[in-house]
């Protein structure tokens, strides 16, 4: 059977996908197990911070007037009232000529107003009484980092979504959350499909290859945020294909396949599909590689059939998959970041379809360069290795010359983007 | 006790920790668990990929010089002497007006030379028997995918210490390894110093704040690849905390505390290196924030002695920690990658020190600019959250112009760099 497929816009691809994908639930997690989850609430300030006037460095609390006449011919002497070290709170006020010895990040007592720091006080320790000297004066709000400076209560600090790193890490923790609002992860099940494939740990034989799809995708799934389930591979067999999938589905949030969507003979995802009576968003789409991705929906879930060509099932999960996981986990930047860049060498090849070409983007003088790796075929695998974006190349062209100014998806890029698939595609020459 | 300390300067700072930085050991996991970790050893093609010729399409396989005359006129009969799918190899060798229908993937059978993709191919099947008709000529190679083009047998492919991503994965599986030869993760200490520290549940109180550090370095030590070991907080006591330092070292491959490196009366870490008899590496850097970081060794092992200020622990933490953990973990670029930027505003603060700014890079017509966030000082935190770079500064200077080119470091990229620090410290205007 030879089905013939009317090719899409990957725009509109991603467009369909996304209009059926759903959002998570949320869970609490441990401070200390939510570095990379998304968060799933927007994190207020619940207090200024800093919380308190406090003294930036080791020194002396004064009051500033007491000091303005200081100099180096005319020296003023300070008596040192308390010690007060950080986490402490001074229980007295500062008088006139009076000072406190004060640490870094301590509260500023009642009454002063600046600090001096330690190195430039000189301290004088006489029959257990402490003074010191000022040789220059000092100003109302030197030296002090003020209450609320970093940030006032009430500011919106971190949108809902947001993955959590170190840094976020830092907030949450100053603000007090001991465990975290995330949401939780997608459960996305794997079945890699094709009767050539072994084992990884099978001795090669002709004809067949190892199944190096379902590992990628398996890792691909963690990378974005998703929690991965290998169902194990099976043979080009009908019958035993549809029942795993039906199966599956149920295990999962989505599901993905790998082979079994081009046009011969034995590729019949769009026939189980056909079975299943899932919702058929689309069979082809006009890019290379992955022009036979094929995506339905059946109960409300997302079958992602991607090719079983390596290249083509990478670019098909960055551009499909991931923006569901992405979009799952709250985040208003699904899309895989992009840049523009300038093309380090002639790609010549013509093509109808839009490109997705396997790159690495480096800079130079401040300016970004894209230069596409390897074998520039769907089958390649060894180019994945030193991807880190998708060159686009959109089609209607007769290819592209060195120095063009090209786009490219940052696909090793935490930060996202929004919709972007209008001005990628309008980029053309 | 005011000690006197002689700032470094932050490059050589660094030379002197990576001088006595250790490179770790090495252990199998299984591919599934394999993400994130460094190769222990090169990948090195130990067979052709693809390991024989094989078809890109669905379609026949014939010799192509049978089908040199064909035309819309002249159309030309191939006899369907076999059906192979992917995985299975034809025993057949295909002979005159032969033709072997054949998936993709599949092994090319003996004999042919060309694919004839299926939508070019007008099958007509008669008493079982089957045949096809060619309207245009195919040429030997066309639609082959040839043994070895992807890469040869014997190629290096992947160095030792790179970090294990999804593309490195599908390699990985590629070539068999169903487990991965990887660098043990080293173990590093956090214990976080200061009486003003509460636990992140606490509820404030006046004069303290919450334990930000500890939970920041735990996830600094996770995405730079090793296995942080919480050891708790300590009050500003000098014989608990000596003790603490001196158990903890057993337990661990580095060490890592917070706070206590200032001048102040409470401040003793210095004090503590001292009396354990370590060797200090230095305890002034000519950088801010963090110039009060202060590195020792012993037994062996480094100390880090990172400020309890949270932007100054964040940055003393990226320059001098990682490259120590990627170092252990093979990487030949254990340095933050950095790009050239333009300065997207004024930053007019003179300093005789080199400035690390919190900064957030982004690109805009293919040229990239960097923006400093929040507030520029080392007690800030909030800024942590939004900051994807470092913004070098180096000082000696009056200050910055919008416009200025500067070195960001890239520290939430995985691809890091070789020893950048010449380059980076006369990027002085």
């Amino acid at each position: 059977m030879v089905v013939t497929r009317k090719p899409i816009p990957v725009g509109q691809a991603v467009e369909r996908v996304m209009n059926v994908s759903k959002k998570g639930e949320t869970e609490w997690v441990p401070l200390e197990q939510s570095l990379h989850r998304h968060l799933a609430e927007t994190i207020i300030a619940d207090h200024d911070i800093p919380a308190f006037d406090r003294s930036p460095y080791d020194g002396f609390a004064i009051r500033a007037e007491d000091s303005i006449h200081a100099s180096k011919e005319n020296p003023l002497t300070f008596h040192v009232v308390d010690h007060i070290g950080a986490g402490s709170v001074s229980e007295k006020k500062i008088g006139r000529y009076e000072a406190v010895r004060i640490m870094t990040g301590a509260k500023i007592p009642d009454g002063a107003d600046t600090i001096v720091m330690l190195e430039l006080a000189n301290v004088i320790s006489e029959n257990g009484n402490e003074r010191i000297e000022l040789k220059r004066p000092f100003y109302s709000g030197d030296n002090i980092s003020k209450k609320g400076e970093d940030t006032a209560e009430g500011e919106r600090l971190i949108p809902a979504g947001t993955v959590i790193d170190s840094g976020v890490i830092a907030l949450l923790a100053t603000f007090g959350y001991a465990a975290v609002n995330v949401v939780k992860k997608p459960k996305i099940g794997i079945i890699a499909t094709g009767t050539e494939l072994l084992d990884i740990s099978d001795p090669l034989e002709p004809g067949k290859i190892r199944n190096s799809n379902a590992s990628m995708i398996y890792a691909q799934i963690q990378e974005a945020g998703g929690e991965p389930l290998n169902l194990g591979k099976m043979a080009d067999h009908f019958d035993s294909c549809y029942e795993a999938v039906k199966k599956a589905i149920d295990k999962v949030d989505f599901l993905i396949t790998t082979g079994g969507v081009s046009v011969g003979d034995f590729d019949f995802l769009p026939a189980i599909y056909e079975r299943l009576g899932a919702n058929v968003l689309f069979n082809k789409v006009g890019m290379r590689p992955g022009s036979v991705t094929t995506v339905a929906e059946y109960k409300g879930k997302l079958l992602f059939g991607l090719s079983g060509n390596p290249s083509a099932c990478f670019v098909g999960f960055e551009l499909f998959v991931k923006p569901v996981i992405k979009n799952w986990l709250l985040s208003d930047k699904p899309y895989s970041l992009y840049h523009q860049a300038t093309l380090s060498k002639d790609f010549l090849k013509a093509n109808p379809f839009t490109r997705f070409v396997r790159s690495s983007v480096s800079s130079e003088n401040g300016k970004l360069f894209v230069d596409p790796v390897g074998l520039d075929k769907s089958s390649s695998v060894i180019s994945l290795a030193s991807t880190n974006a998708l060159l686009v190349l959109p089609g209607g062209t007769k290819g592209y010359q060195k120095g063009d100014q090209v786009i490219v998806l940052m696909i090793k890029e935490e930060r996202g983007c929004e919709w972007p698939w209008d001005i990628i595609l309008s980029s053309s020459k």
